[in-house]
């Protein structure tokens, strides 16, 4: 396995220092930025997330903000989701497409006022898509990328861990909503959110300098709580369903084979991108659809794409997989052709190391 | 050292098979996409570059694609570069900026036809920005990234290899010419250009199914010139001069800053995007600009941006630097003010290891 090449190209976040104190032993780089990916192992970290508190270095969920008098116009026109209920306070999830309807982020939206937002991104510049819309539309807004750093923190014991450092009224926060905390004088948008289904919070790190004393200041409260330094988790994220912009989808597919149909409101959002084309979709339905898959005997790393074959014809792929301890079988998100996604349905996936039994599931292992 | 995380989100290229059998050592990400960084020393591949020829992978440069009626004229929005007297055949280095002129990409851009051009981009997803400017102006363009994959051959031998796997007509291609030559029936276009100042080629492979067959082809050609899987060398493209997007520039600089303002038109480079800001800057001069610096001592990675400092002020950055061999001191890449820009300025740069005393030079060490 090779070492990543440091360099000031892939950004450093304001919780770098925590994160190496910690022992970090493995990244990826994500918008520029390092994001950890294991801490002690990935099993290790699985079974500490699912029982204690994590702390993450999630600040690559870099922010969009929108701000001026076209900005709530403009938000409306990235995302097929319809905004006009959205009330300040509040987190949308927003697939957000091109003009055929592909996949460009599936970032969460914060509308903090109604000319102001943060568009949490994965995996993309969406700040050229935003900039390049607001200037061929000659909006009024100003979309840049604010010094705001997520840390999410993540794990049954969460709520206990962030009340010693908020108060108690973190407790009170809705699922999807958010409030403004203070931390050593600086208030910061505190959200019930985060990539697990442990439950959790994300804070909005205001201000690189503020970075550490508040990552010092959760290891400090949580030390009876197990608090531990964590990431992202990949089987826990599989076992949940919780897909991964740029691994489960890319441009190439449609928010409805994401699964995201739901999030699509293409008869009311009006002004969206790629409206046209999702209305077609809509009215057709997609062909292929993210479906949970368990894969029977040992796998390898998967770092490309796996084809789902039935006899000898492509009918899928698969993209992240991964053994699960809890459930005992090979875990894995695929994207499955209509004539092969029925539950129960036995494929062979071609791993690097060769073919494997592939089962479609119904749902995820939540 | 951290490892990096395999996942399918940071794509395998068309070579990796190759680089792995090569024995990389590191790698970066880059425009989502493996780029290897060190095979047996970040030393020894500086010397073999000088001395012999090396295959590198360069895929992460990705391409692109405008195709249509009107792909001159987005061409010609992206850069202020005037592109008025570019013939098909030619590469043009293009600064492209945003609307205050901040660095967006520094692509060379092909011109394959009159109205099909690639670009092939640096460390941002220069994509985005051009489907949404095609987009917001409804321009008769398709824009696309199609399955093309640089290949790039460097060094002091580079004509002799390329000669024997693509015949003697390469050695007529003149510096940022491309031109089509055949490999196994696939018509590809290579031209003479590369990130390093030891001369070569870059082939733009057409096909992930030609990526392997074409390094092998140049590995066994080239077996008695000392050929050897190599990549873009930090030390030797630092001596040269040679800028890296994200690391030495960023959205934060105009091209004038970053030493580009010679390829910046802005009288002629009619409807290009930031020109307002740019005849701004170019009639002032910028406040800053790219110097070529000499540090003494041990220095650590540079895996952030150092500063400057000049009696206690910031003056400064340094973002690229190493250790030279053949030139016996330390050599970076800073952003200076013009009240220090001169050369002989003596400055201290805060390194994470301490102070270092820093010298403005005139010219890089070509």
């Amino acid at each position: 396995m090779a070492v990543i090449a440091p360099s000031r190209r892939v950004r450093r976040t304001p919780f770098s220092d925590g994160v190496e104190a910690a022992g970090v032993k493995g990244y990826t780089v994500y918008n520029h930025m390092l994001l950890p990916t294991v801490f002690r192992s990935v099993v290790e970290d699985y079974h500490h997330l699912k029982a204690a508190v994590q702390v993450w270095d999630v600040a690559c969920e870099r922010q969009v903000e929108l701000r001026g008098p076209d900005a709530a116009r403009l938000m409306q026109m990235l995302t097929p989701r319809d905004l006009r209920g959205m009330l300040p306070g509040q987190c949308f999830y927003v697939p957000i497409v091109d003009e055929t309807g592909g996949m460009l982020n599936d970032p969460v939206a914060l509308k903090l006022t109604e000319d102001r937002w943060w568009i949490s991104i994965a995996d993309s510049d969406l700040l050229f898509w935003v900039k390049a819309l607001a200037y061929g539309y000659r909006l009024d807004v100003l979309v840049d990328e604010p010094d705001i750093s997520p840390l999410a923190v993540q794990g049954p014991l969460a709520d206990d861990l962030m009340a010693r450092v908020f108060g108690d009224a973190v407790r009170a926060i809705k699922f999807f909503r958010f409030g403004w905390f203070d931390f050593n004088g600086v208030s910061m948008a505190v959200a019930r959110s985060g990539y697990s289904k442990q439950g959790g919070f994300e804070i909005y790190v205001d201000g690189t300098k503020n970075g550490m004393p508040l990552w010092n200041a959760l290891m400090e409260a949580g030390k009876d709580l197990d608090v531990y330094a964590g990431c992202p988790n990949l089987i826990e994220r599989i076992e949940g369903g919780l897909l991964s912009y740029g691994n489960d989808m890319t441009r190439e597919n449609t928010p409805h084979e994401c699964g995201l149909g739901r999030f699509c409101s293409t008869q009311t959002a009006i002004g969206c991108v790629g409206r046209d084309a999702l209305l077609r979709v809509a009215k057709e339905g997609p062909t292929q659809q993210i479906r949970a898959i368990a894969i029977a005997g040992d796998i390898p790393v998967c770092n490309q794409v796996w084809p789902l074959m039935a006899k000898g014809k492509k009918v899928g792929q698969i993209t992240s997989a991964a053994a699960s301890p809890d459930y005992g079988t090979n875990v894995a998100i695929g994207m499955v052709r209509m004539t092969h996604w029925d539950e129960g349905t036995q494929l062979e996936v071609q791993t690097q190391d060769g073919p494997r039994v592939a089962t479609v599931y119904e749902k995820f292992w939540i």
